[in-house]
């Protein structure tokens, strides 16, 4: 069972994702049920309307988190490839909610003129479910709601034009985030999951959260002694080897590439590119 | 005449400050009562509440910003005391909310334990008044609201424990923002300021908006690129040189510290450091 954001006629909901049907929840999303009640909790606020979910439109699963932290350079075969050091401590940094879109929405890539590095980046992402500062081990566990699948979409030029990475991955519309949050009575700490993501159908990235350097836990202990985290905040965990930029030649996303991005256990986000 | 968020027995409200005192408006906040109307419009909003300003607690002035963008490296001798390249590009990264505090709140530092580096770094900030995208130069100076007083309290360590700043920027309470907002009308482009930073009295930074790399309207045109910027939005520009990171030997901040933080033409912070 999964918690979505599902757009309506009035805005959005939150929703059970289960057998194939959307239960619509007494929340306006994912972010607000979350704030209300824990994720075994939520059946409890069923509304009765049921939605096909092959007729469902999915929101951002959070589309007002108030913090999106963002990992780079946790995979080993990433940091190679990207020419850096294995870190020490992890890399993080920023977005902010409007660079984020739904499951099956179109990324708005920037023009070529300006930005020609559009790039691809599979993470499994931290959805937080309790308010959390100087979590021990067992605490950051179980802070976490839950996990969700998002696209690190970043613009290599932009993010390397300074020593900064944030103008590059904050882009508007670019960063797919869905298509449901699955919690942690499924997936436990979020290790042993397939991570993938394709362009056109081929593969691109294949790798395993066990790969993580720092892992899911790692990070809300680490995150937490700097601020305080809370329901609906989100950690994407950084992605593995096989980004675009890391290629020779190297390879980006062009209009009406199709980007596919999977982990399992949790469900698979379909963007199609478009430049205007 | 200068737009600030007071707190009251109610939580908070917006205020213009003007002569001494400060008139409350009918807006929670300031970054609400910019959402409603111009600067320039906010005076009918007057609720005919009026409070002593030696009396008043400033609020952060905008307490929940959507999006906190930082500049750093942005004055050239900044640049030359951190050992850093003079950038082609802003160097961009973001604070959370919760970093932010009152112009006489007290910082909250970490344990010496957790960061013994805490350093200070006075900034011009911009705050937003009008969504826009894709400024050109005017739209972008239209854009502005005024400008108010940041200090980017910094825990050196944390800054640079990886390749990215974040962690050593984002801090909860350890960032002053305010007294108040002044605006374009009153301060123009932001330039031609005198900008300084004090600790326990005795001068460590000092210098003028003339001396940044990128001013406002240079910062609201390349970030309106990568996303929209709206109401309340805040961008800090970037401090001058005379961090403790910088000196020799380096000076950090302690328990019992008064960090005071001054803008030409707009107003001063005051804060205390409190290690626990």
């Amino acid at each position: 069972m999964g918690l979505a954001t599902v757009r309506t006629s009035e805005g959005t909901a939150a929703a059970l994702i289960d057998d194939g049907s959307a239960q619509l929840l007494a929340y306006a999303d994912a972010g607000a049920a979350l704030q209300a009640a824990p994720m075994t909790a939520l059946a409890q606020a069923r509304t009765g309307i049921e939605v096909d979910i092959e007729q469902a439109e999915f929101a951002p699963v959070i589309p007002q988190p108030a913090k999106i932290f963002c990992v780079g350079l946790n995979y080993r075969d990433h940091v190679e490839e990207m020419g850096r050091e294995i870190p020490d401590a992890p890399t993080c940094f920023a977005k902010f909610a409007r660079a984020l879109i739904g499951a099956n929405d179109a990324i708005e890539m920037p023009a070529a003129e300006v930005s020609d590095s559009v790039d691809w980046e599979v993470e499994l992402t931290v959805v937080i479910g309790t308010t959390v500062r100087n979590a021990t081990a067992s605490e950051a566990l179980a802070a976490i709601a839950g996990f969700t699948v998002l696209n690190d979409v970043s613009m290599r030029d932009w993010q390397t034009r300074s020593v900064q990475f944030l103008a590059g991955k904050t882009w508007e519309n670019c960063t797919p985030l869905g298509p449901w949050i699955v919690g942690t009575d499924v997936l436990g700490d979020g290790s042993g999951l397939e991570v993938s993501c394709s362009v056109n159908g081929v593969n691109k990235q294949l790798s395993n959260t066990d790969h993580l350097i720092f892992n899911a836990v790692d990070l809300v202990q680490d995150l937490s002694k700097v601020i305080t985290l809370e329901p609906g905040d989100l950690i994407a965990t950084g992605t593995p080897g096989g980004v675009g930029a890391g290629r020779n030649p190297k390879e980006f996303l062009q209009d009406r590439d199709v980007l596919t991005t999977s982990i399992e256990g949790i469900g698979t986000l379909t963007n199609l590119c478009r430049r205007d």
